[in-house]
């Protein structure tokens, strides 16, 4: 490859915009392609989820552009998870340790702060362009026209952060030797919403991520700053219950009633959002290479997941920090860059796709089960009492942005080998304080 | 669905052909586009090995619509595995008992005759027809045209038998909730060529399948009724030996005089050969559902799989064949066999693409093992004494197209199992005639 001075990217999502200020910084020119119009001009479009988990990774990558402080500003912190029983009795769950926590951002308040910065940077964007197609051996974009001749440009690097159905990995897809799969679980979700109150108050605790877990699905809530809460139901397509099965809305009230009742009696426009919103899928993308050429493929392009362990956004960012991080290593020489950068995430966009993917069944079922609170409180002293040696798993995902997602991964699953054992001993429940808590910590470095 | 009375086939492939014979037979108006032009006029145009294996599950298939007996003609028996060792030394290891045997067919020859076979009956094929979209709503297909103004048909009901790299597929992956995977092996191949001799007689056995394993990559031959053998280097993308390092026409003489000592010196065309004939991939596909609406993919196009069972055409032989006896079920009621065709098809697909994956391996480096003839020795000696119930692996397979697929690959698994506590036996290499196969045979029963 040439020397890189002009690149494009395709779209203008979360990771495009914070990549964009990443690049510009760096003094390339940067040409900016998405398929929308501008969000700040139209409004916010959209289909995903209007509000996101903010945790560590995706600071401190915000942080070295330093966005952060700003960002921060509009976030409402969630200290742990509020468990919602069927009666509505509430049950309080830390993320970590005292001062840890999560933060419910906004997507298109986010996404709009980061494009206006990347703009006031020299960054160029061009919206309502929708590619149809990248040549990989002329680093070019044809783009889709009104008329139907295509308009190509040419550029030194294209990255497409087009998100989990990627223009871009389309293009790749039809090259040869190009690993790629997409699977769809059985749930799909839908938005639903509690408002707040006539004077603007929250109606449940404020700095929490509200689950109601059932087992076969859940309902989750974020609290937004106007004082409402963004509700997101995850729910089977198919079977008993399902979305198939609620069709009229005496069948969705009945069942709110019953299964969500405390949710239910804040919910006034539950019929309306429910009949009217959209039921999304949820999907997992994986592919491989992430390069073509001098094409890269990031964040949801190169590895959607499902968003259950809040991670989506916050993977996206490390790409894009790792990626500079690399730049600097490597001053900037893009031949040995980009293969570093697809070596070096792969296998942590793998390790958090799997743990999006487990922490669904911990959320909709485990948060209720006596075994998981006890191995969960057990964790918690292990780390009070050996605070470097013992990290719980959601701790290292969420706060420890210095572990890698596949580190992260292999430890967890190494503590629980060692807790399914602790776990087993008889009478743990009443005697867990008197555990040999070193023994156990020792066990993780065998 | 209403009543189905004209039928789309994307695809004039081997099973588009075959499966518009069979639909023509039950009195459907059948339609089949394919994107190339007429193999007969043209010539075939390759790209993809010209002869395969037809084993019974094939053979079957063609056997419903009164063909096998005019395309065994044509083929030539093989009876087992002719394995070259570095010294030229050869080594006979039958496929089956004595009368079983796979065939060696034209790829070419046999669509042709299907083609104007189908013809025959009645079945309207449009050449250099490439689709461009299905509506899977209006069960259209776009075609596109010289012109930029697509042309739009409507049916009753699409099949697309269109191949690994399906147009049908791709527009299927469009829509929500498609389940995808390509998977590239690392190895690519490059056909190459054995003429006959001056009198047209073959160079080598003729009735077998010539293997020069090597552990990490191997030379196969099948041989062509004119007397030539059409050879296939499976090899290395990349790494030490690989495509990738042989650049030069020393090199490769000097490769094939080392690795091949006997098959390079019947080869007067392998640097033409080596160097002009494309190094091509080989991808597993996987998808699911197959259908969607009144579309449904068959073939490869459902479930390509790399070719080392030789199974490629049968599997989709077997589809037309199961299709077939579906609507002869439900009595051509689309709504009951479609759902069915799927539910009943796809664990045997799943099964074939991890059996092709898993023999590549033993054709490559197992042929070679002392364990494993000992195994397939003492395989074929429980096979003799008990017919019914130890069929080896292979024989399941290519000779018993009763056995579903997904059932040979679990017995198999399970023979294995059972044959690794075998060998470990001391002293069986010696001892192994005076084994108690009975007492072998019923563990498989437990």
């Amino acid at each position: 490859m040439q020397r890189v001075k002009h690149i494009a990217l395709i779209g203008a999502g979360l990771v495009g915009s914070l990549l964009a200020i990443y690049l510009r910084k760096r003094k390339y020119k940067v040409s900016v392609f998405e398929r929308r119009p501008d969000m700040r001009k139209k409004g916010y479009e959209g289909g995903r989820s209007i509000n996101l988990a903010l945790s560590n990774r995706g600071i401190r990558a915000l942080e070295e552009v330093g966005l952060a402080s700003v960002l921060k500003q509009s976030a409402i912190p969630m200290h742990g998870r509020m468990i919602h029983d069927l009666k509505g009795n509430l049950n309080f769950q830390p993320y970590g340790k005292e001062g840890q926590y999560i933060n419910s951002v906004s997507r298109g308040g986010l996404n709009q702060v980061l494009i206006t910065e990347a703009e006031k940077l020299g960054v160029e964007f061009h919206f309502e362009k929708r590619i149809q197609h990248i040549d990989f051996d002329k680093t070019s974009i044809s783009f889709q026209t009104s008329n139907l001749e295509p308009q190509t440009s040419n550029f030194d690097l294209i990255i497409g952060s087009d998100g989990a159905f990627s223009a871009a990995r389309l293009s790749m897809q039809m090259t040869d030797r190009f690993d790629y799969q997409q699977d769809y679980i059985d749930h799909g979700y839908k938005e639903l919403h509690i408002p707040a109150t006539k004077g603007g108050e929250f109606q449940m605790e404020k700095n929490a991520l509200h689950i109601w877990p059932r087992e076969s699905y859940m309902l989750i809530a974020l609290p937004n700053p106007d004082g409402s809460f963004t509700l997101t139901l995850f729910f089977p397509f198919e079977g008993e219950p399902s979305f198939a099965q609620l069709k009229t809305e005496p069948e969705v009230t009945h069942f709110f009633k019953t299964v969500f009742p405390d949710a239910y009696d804040l919910m006034p426009t539950l019929l309306k959002d429910f009949f009217h919103n959209p039921t999304s899928s949820l999907v997992t993308v994986k592919c491989f290479p992430w390069v073509k050429n001098n094409t890269l493929l990031i964040g949801d392009a190169a590895h959607a997941i499902v968003p259950f362990f809040g991670q989506g956004m916050n993977a996206g960012f490390e790409d894009v920090r790792e990626l500079n991080a690399l730049l600097d290593t490597y001053k900037d020489d893009w031949n040995h860059v980009l293969p570093a950068f697809q070596i070096q995430r792969k296998p942590n966009a793998d390790a958090i796709a799997q743990l999006a993917l487990d922490n669904f069944i911990e959320m909709r079922d485990l948060v209720n089960d006596p075994e998981f609170i006890l191995r969960k409180k057990i964790e918690a002293r292990l780390h009070q009492l050996y605070p470097s040696k013992w990290i719980p798993l959601y701790s290292m995902v969420t706060f420890q942005e210095n572990i890698p997602y596949s580190v992260a991964y292999a430890t967890g699953q190494k503590q629980k080998k060692i807790m399914e054992e602790v776990i087993k001993q008889p009478g743990v429940e009443k005697e867990w304080e008197n555990l040999n808590f070193e023994a156990i910590v020792n066990k993780l470095s065998n």
